[in-house]
């Protein structure tokens, strides 16, 4: 199938799953977009529903192209014009798949007492919610929690920035997070709420399983949800920011787990 | 003064300043913006040549409108639709300032037997580049080297996200790292190349002070200069990503230093 106008039904409703979250959610269906993320999502197991190539794209990434489309229910060659209408990216790859939700959301993971977390409360930046993702997975944690109000883990920028994690990663969205870390540590699960003061250094103390929690990049985390978890824990810091961007602390965090 | 027109040629320079690289080197200006961020300036000691302000800003920002006007020798109040002009964000806070370029960038500081210093290899992300000079001054490193082929430290990008960090660092920018490097070799001065693979694991060594080398985000350092390095190091990763942001990686090569 060949599509070159931009008034086509299926690329509105493709250019439209990439602006709006409130659309991803009553489609049930997200936008993946360029090569690397397309084929993350297809050696996930997971089907496309619809993938976009443009004829150049489809020539350079040959063995990619063979792969993706080999999974993809419906595969559609559109024009690089009809392309930059469905893109998010300025200067796109020319590859795009739109993938229904994955299913883990619906069906939380257990937490395991060894296993190492990360918990998320209210993060807004998607280049943020993306990096973490990525680096949860690099440094092999166990999954991720994320409280409702967090961006949409569908958003365009937060699959590319996630380097495809978002298709592997164990991910449990929770309405409550202060309540779900007060379950958790009836399990006996320990928890580790980072604040930028008021707080032990994270060097300070053995964190090696748990679950780490990183609040809003204005706020921090709320002092309901900080006053459940087991350790308050920071970064020591030096200089007149004394701040670090939410992902950058997060990678520190987990790091310290990790080490 | 008022300034209620987008053909002024201010504006016109302003809006210029922020979009082009090549302008700010020719100008040797830049544009700050956002109402910390102009603070951060003046705070520093700078003095703006322009102050740019919305009515409404000046309202909500009182106390800052006095210290940055105080220390700027243009001050101008423009519309919001101009405001919008000279502006690189989607929701301007109303307050910007052009700078001269600073000093420090010209007159190369001096690196410090037992310092601790993050270079960068061609990064070419404004936001890696402003989140690692941010995380670079919360861990109280004593400066950034970056080779001239990295992105603009002047950009609008870097700017924000590094929090003001780009006006209180030092910071050098070299035309040949690799030689830069084996001199501070030469001086005693140990250098850490980070790479994925065929490295000490940098929770292994001893690396209180010395020279942190970060790549570019898709290629990492050239041979040419890791091969200068006192040691080769790396973050053990799992999953299958098996990489990192260059700024989350960068947070954990510096936090190593530090701790």
């Amino acid at each position: 199938m060949v599509i070159s106008s931009k008034e086509n039904n299926i690329i509105k409703y493709t250019a439209k799953l990439s602006k709006s979250s409130k659309f991803r959610k009553e489609q049930k269906s997200f936008a993946a977009e360029g090569v690397r993320i397309c084929r993350d999502g297809v050696d996930s197991g997971k089907f496309a529903e619809y993938f976009f190539y443009t004829a150049d794209a489809k020539e350079k990434y040959g063995e990619d192209f063979n792969k993706i489309s080999s999974c993809s229910k419906i595969v559609c060659e559109v024009s690089q014009s009809v392309f930059e209408k469905i893109s998010d990216t300025k200067t796109p790859q020319g590859f795009l798949c739109v993938f229904n939700m994955l299913d883990k959301i619906k069906k939380p993971y257990t937490i395991n007492i060894r296993g190492r977390y990360v918990a998320l409360e209210n993060l807004q930046d998607p280049s943020n919610v993306g990096t973490v993702l990525r680096t949860a997975e690099a440094l092999g944690m166990d999954g991720v929690i994320m409280s409702r109000d967090c961006c949409d883990v569908y958003s365009p920028k937060v699959v590319r920035g996630s380097m495809g994690a978002v298709f592997r990663l164990p991910l449990n969205v929770v309405d409550n997070l202060a309540e779900y870390i007060q379950e958790l540590s009836l399990q006996g699960i320990a928890s580790y709420g980072s604040t930028p003061r008021n707080a032990e250094p994270i060097n300070s103390i053995d964190c090696t399983c748990g679950v780490m929690l990183i609040g809003n990049e204005g706020n921090g985390l709320t002092e309901n949800t900080l006053s459940v978890c087991t350790k308050r824990v920071m970064i020591p810091m030096f200089g007149r920011a004394e701040s670090l961007n939410a992902s950058a602390a997060a990678a520190i965090l987990m790091w310290e787990m990790f080490r």
